[in-house]
């Protein structure tokens, strides 16, 4: 039989994580390696009341082929929330319903944005490092990814300018820089008000569209994070955002905000992709957010993340005592929200070769290298602090230090 | 802002059906134009106790994120239902769970195959006519989509092998025939055990794998369809099912089955497209289906349908008594099974222009144009027989013969 593939299934490779994950998930490993949220913060009691709920009350219509845009009091929702947030984040943004696109997840944004923004050869910037996700939802479509230095506070706007525009050789201009501003995945890193002005500004001069990835901005641990990108300059960038994170990822449901220009066709390649997600999931979701109750959940999350945060950061500050020596110990990063923390190996030390070493001492992790488009940073890290318990932390970060040590010795 | 759109963003556009179902989603309109399965299907009660009874056993693992195959239970019950069913048919096809993916709905198994199967310009064989999501699902590829003729069993083999090989001017093989044979939308037509045959032996001689699609197969009304073309020649084909026609579609769940030469590249983009499909759906259908429920309930689906279609079958002979003459009077097909009947207007007289006619008589159809990758036939039409009432289906058909004799007078 011959099947002939595409050219673009030779760029699809399986996610390196996952390969990473299935070497990890072994019983009685402690693992900072997942970014998975935690089990313990989906409210099961209002998901089964609403399912009841829905389906005594809307069956026809909840169990029937629906509308691609998707489901129209979640997308009111969805407007209104994004809408009040931004607000009291001091940049109005007032989000037309009629913008917002129910997804399946808000991975099938990324998929819809390289559907409708990216030809084969179409340059894409993404941050160093960038979420791995995206980078494989774009692939499909064959773009040249490159990627933008950070300054430490968020985009190099000198790097951005040189790799954005018309005259850097490639003949055309960048399809659009993808960016997760809060509590970013892999680095738990975020942007400061003055970065997101900055970059802002920049990219409308530049005219370079941006796709805003928030799947985390609403876990934050002490303020909220400030406004997105999109709602500084509304016709200049796609927002994707997620239920995945506050409520639950098992129903798969995201959102995406695109202006006038592109969301016709991200509509259309929407419908063309699954038709629609599904009705069902969209009204549970939209029944459990009823009565403010994001406002009293999302806060229990964000407790629970801080503390594991903490417990983690304690962990470290104790296993590594020279924290602040970057050439001899582990250093990290202090995330104010999200999920993951970003760590640093001792000079000369690579975190693909520590990982076997790692997991035959009970811990694993994982490496920073694939996050990175560009040039990687061997040293780098990432670690999950949301699911394991702070017993386990604390001997998972002893373990790692272990690790560690028995390599630099 | 520079929004530049990728080529292929041309190529989408929105679904024809869907801009005629605008139209005629009128109130007071008995429609035959939807493509929905009928409500009263839907088995409510057992997805209430479904939903409950996996958010108390098994909430942690159904609301996480989730392996891209799928949940392995239920690719095991795909697995061996298609193997008890073909057998059963005559045609044994040893289904490994393995090669079972799980799709958001059967039109993302679409969507993957696309992107697998298709590089811009490579020649792709659909029948014809075709179901148009499939067309709208291949588009993005930016294929060159050609169509198969029907010999009135099934495909017509000379025109499949003129059109299939490398030596037809366009420089490489087909990349794939699409092919829905049972109860195909648009047409209600079945390919007869010969034919299956023929065309399964014949695509094993080109070497041109076969994309066979099977939403309806289950819903016959006097026998079952003969065995599935993948079944002939498991190694040459994909196979697509889906659980909306037989469940609900409102859940979003479809199936496909893949040789091992393209499953891999069907699971990465699948991953990332949208990371798996909602894990508390999967949990949901998979307990739905539990102590054989689908073998008890699709035989209420099936009597139902049946009865609907007699209903219109009454109605037209009866509104067409010259029903034999294709020249002067309508003239129809007898669909075995599924949801639509296949009608054909009197000579010079165009679909297109009929149904603003027939909308203002109160009945809707969709023209059966559309549906033609090449040369469209304009006399042709879609009826679906599931959703109005018998006595809706009797006054809209004798409105729809009004309409056509005001045309002809």
């Amino acid at each position: 039989m011959s099947w002939t593939l595409a050219a673009r299934a030779a760029k699809m490779n399986p996610s390196v994580i996952r390969e990473i994950l299935k070497v990890t998930e072994q019983p009685g490993i402690i693992s900072f390696a997942g970014g998975l949220p935690s089990a313990k913060t989906f409210p099961v009691a209002e998901f089964e009341a609403a399912c009841a709920k829905v389906l005594r009350s809307d069956a026809p219509a909840a169990l029937q082929y629906a509308a691609s845009e998707g489901f129209g009091p979640l997308r009111e929702t969805v407007a209104a929330d994004l809408t009040r947030h931004s607000a009291a984040a001091g940049v109005p943004w007032a989000v037309d319903p009629a913008q917002v696109l129910i997804t399946t997840g808000s991975q099938q944004g990324l998929d819809l944005v390289a559907k409708v923004l990216i030809d084969a050869g179409s340059r894409v910037l993404v941050e160093s490092p960038t979420y791995l996700g995206a980078v494989s939802a774009f692939m499909p479509m064959e773009p040249d990814i490159q990627d933008v230095a950070n300054d430490g506070e968020g985009i190099d706007l000198a790097d951005l300018r040189a790799k954005a525009g018309a005259g850097n050789g490639s003949g055309s201009a960048a399809r659009f820089l993808y960016v997760l501003p809060n509590f970013q995945n892999p680095t738990g890193r975020s942007m400061s008000e003055a970065s997101r002005a900055g970059l802002s500004q920049t990219a409308a001069e530049l005219g370079l569209p941006l796709v805003e990835d928030n799947p985390y901005g609403d876990l934050w641990f002490d303020r909220p994070p400030p406004a997105p990108l999109s709602a500084r300059h509304p016709a200049g960038g796609i927002y994707l955002g997620s239920f995945s994170k506050v409520l639950a990822p098992g129903l798969r449901l995201g959102y995406l905000v695109a202006p006038a220009a592109v969301y016709p066709k991200l509509l259309q390649a929407k419908q063309a992709a699954d038709l629609h997600s599904p009705g069902f999931n969209q009204r549970v979701i939209f029944e459990v957010m009823q009565n403010g109750f994001l406002e009293r959940h999302v806060p229990t999350i964000r407790a629970l993340y801080k503390a594991q945060r903490d417990a983690m950061l304690q962990a470290l500050a104790e296993a590594f005592p020279d924290g602040g020596d970057p050439d001899r110990s582990l250093t990290w990063n202090t995330p104010a929200g999200g999920m993951f923390l970003w760590a640093r190996l001792p000079k000369g030390m690579d975190a693909v070769q520590l990982l076997p070493n790692a997991v035959a001492r009970g811990v694993a992790f994982v490496p920073g290298a694939p996050f990175f488009a560009g040039a990687a940073d061997p040293r780098t890290l990432r670690l999950s602090f949301v699911t394991p318990s702070v017993a386990e932390i604390h001997r998972g970060v002893a373990a790692l230090a272990d690790a560690i040590r028995a390599q630099q010795s």
